[in-house]
């Protein structure tokens, strides 16, 4: 099957953004998009289009994919909204590269948006709780906070692990986010801080969960056939994975390993014949502290249980071997849900790029976005590739 | 790009199912959709799921899709969630379809649910307004009913076609959903019923609109590599089309016509490289009389405005030159929302395989199913085929 590349990205900012409209955050991040593309793109030449949002609140319910591209001039191009949750711009981009390797598409339109600050003040209850499950986390009153507290308290009683540690993806992502000016909590954080912090749902506090957070992104792809016409610069959409899994964590196998993630993973490294070895930076779904630990993990960047020794030695600092969420992560760039996935995928373009400013890698080659839907009830994974010119 | 089978097909009952949950309605579809499939299949033959569903009510809104298929016990792959309003079922397939013919995978589950008569009496305006456009209809306190209505009083304006010509169309789809015994509403009905009915938005009555129903319908897909391991029936997906437009019905070009079907429409018959002429039988979505009225036109069947003569003349009857609804369309057969497109599909496969009970047709080769999103916001179209086996 043909190849497919990534030819531009852009995003709005995360953050609060009450007063504004998930039409005009897509539109934002549709033009950053379009604006990315080396030699310009037009509306005219999308083929399909694919919108990843949970779509809560009184906005759009239905048919929220074209409620977004037809504000952005897209007609008469196929256009479908997916949900999985948190991972929803994930598999938006998934889809879009389905659609490209099928022959139906040359050039799609892969994005998402959430707007979740002006609901009410029980949105994680409420809103955010209806992709728990429903009868044995929902019904009895448990939110994410809780579920992911569960995977954090098994972890930390399994294996050679503290809260200490928890606090310490707060501080490095905190750290990243501060520089990006498109993060919604762009300051950096102290250990003591991050440890500090009120609890949330014991054993993780503040520090170790991500906001809630309004915002859009969007990736353009397109077919090996066309790529030329756009950019000079290869992104290349090296490999893709994703699985599901039972939707409630007392469903699963195991509290501190989400096995979506690990087959969506081995399925993206089969695919872009790399190991973990040969990436160069990764955009993981830190939705809580525990998340980023057991994504090390998951993804094959270490054992099991060795994840705190990654992030103690630095070796996922943006000067590590392998630096993790240099955007700042969910935690510090911020979670609008159906954005997410497609966000890291924009972080991910800039770093191959060259358009990462202040937290540019140097000259990087592979790198891995990862996003989780629910407590990991789907998961899905892309490589990436900056294939040399001319190849 | 390889070729993509339908080697099973099957539903639950369409109706009013208020005590069954959404699990159960789609196990029901899956299951029926497995036994349809000649030399059998396995859970672990699948290798892709997607699922169609609006969605809405006080039950699994975020992982949707998951939610479904792990109590199918399809656990680890991949399975994500499509929305299109009503025309999720339809997409759902066609999103299988790119899944296949992108390589990534060889058998694919794609169905759709509903459960919606568990829900207040206000399902028309709250549940179902989602999908509506919302500035200028839902807070305007438009319903469907009432944007259908509004195409209809165009239609009967603009040409030579009468409230009778609506009521026609409802008088043919009871008679053949009287056949199927999954039918919602499985009972014939005089053209005197189907004209004296109650107003429900003029010129729309009660025999002019589909029931709120409950129910899943669930197709298996399979690549041109595998099919033979699982039957010797080969019915093609010959062609696909797909479009979006202008959410509001007052944002778009016509009144009386659904540019997304027609370009839908034209990009499947291209692919399949037929013309509305080649086609045995057709499943239109025939949410509203006037949807069917205008599915005719869009779809290649006749010219704008001649839509009522096919009917008068009983040229889309059984026994006509193209059959259409022969399952009793959404008017009988219900309309489980996200089940509905998918539900379309069964019916194909059934003609196409000699399964349809009283409402066999003599020999069909060719087979279309249409099924639109919102008042027009998006559609989807198929194209099926039996070869001749030994092709």
């Amino acid at each position: 099957m043909r190849d497919v590349y990534l030819v531009g990205a852009g995003q709005s900012p995360f953050g609060a953004f009450p007063d504004r409209s998930y039409r005009d955050l897509f539109a934002e991040a549709y033009e950053a998009a379009c604006d990315s593309v080396d030699h310009g793109i037009d509306t005219e030449d999308v083929d399909e289009a694919v919108v990843g949002t949970l779509g809560v609140g009184g906005r759009q319910l239905g048919l929220s994919g074209p409620a977004v591209t037809e504000h952005v001039g897209l007609h008469n191009v196929p256009c479908s909204r997916v949900e999985n949750a948190c991972a929803a711009g994930g598999f938006a981009v998934r889809n879009g590269v389905q659609a490209i390797k099928s022959g139906f598409a040359d050039v799609v339109v892969a994005g998402g948006y959430e707007v979740m600050t002006d609901l009410s003040d029980d949105v994680t209850k409420y809103w955010l709780g209806v992709s728990g499950e429903t009868e044995w986390e929902r019904l009895t009153g448990t939110t994410f906070s809780g579920v992911y507290a569960q995977m954090a308290s098994a972890y930390l009683n399994e294996y050679e692990a503290t809260t200490e540690d928890l606090s310490r993806v707060a501080v490095k992502n905190h750290g990243n986010g501060a520089k990006n000016p498109k993060a919604h909590l762009g300051f950096e954080c102290s250990l003591e801080d991050a440890t500090s912090a009120p609890t949330v749902a014991d054993p993780l506090n503040l520090y170790h969960c991500c906001p809630t957070s309004d915002g859009a992104a969007v990736a353009i792809l397109a077919s090996e056939n066309v790529v030329g016409e756009y950019t000079d610069e290869r992104v290349r959409i090296a490999g893709v994975g994703a699985a599901s899994d039972r939707v409630g964590l007392a469903q699963r196998d195991s509290y501190t390993g989400i096995s979506a993630s690990q087959v969506a993973a081995e399925t993206a490294y089969e695919r872009a014949g790399v190991s973990p070895g040969d990436l160069d930076f990764a955009e993981v779904h830190d939705c809580f502290a525990i998340a980023e630990l057991v994504a090390y993990e998951d993804l094959g960047f270490c054992e099991p249980g060795s994840a705190p020794e990654l992030l103690r030695e630095g070796r996922t600092d943006p000067d590590g071997d392998l630096p993790v969420n240099t955007s700042g992560g969910l935690k510090s760039k911020g979670h609008p849900i159906g954005a997410t996935g497609t966000g890291q995928v924009v972080e991910a373009f800039d770093q191959l790029t060259g358009r990462a400013g202040d937290r540019q890698l140097e000259n990087p080659r592979y790198g891995l976005t990862h996003n989780v839907g629910g407590s990991g009830g789907v998961s899905v994974v892309h490589v990436f590739e900056r294939e040399e010119v001319g190849r």
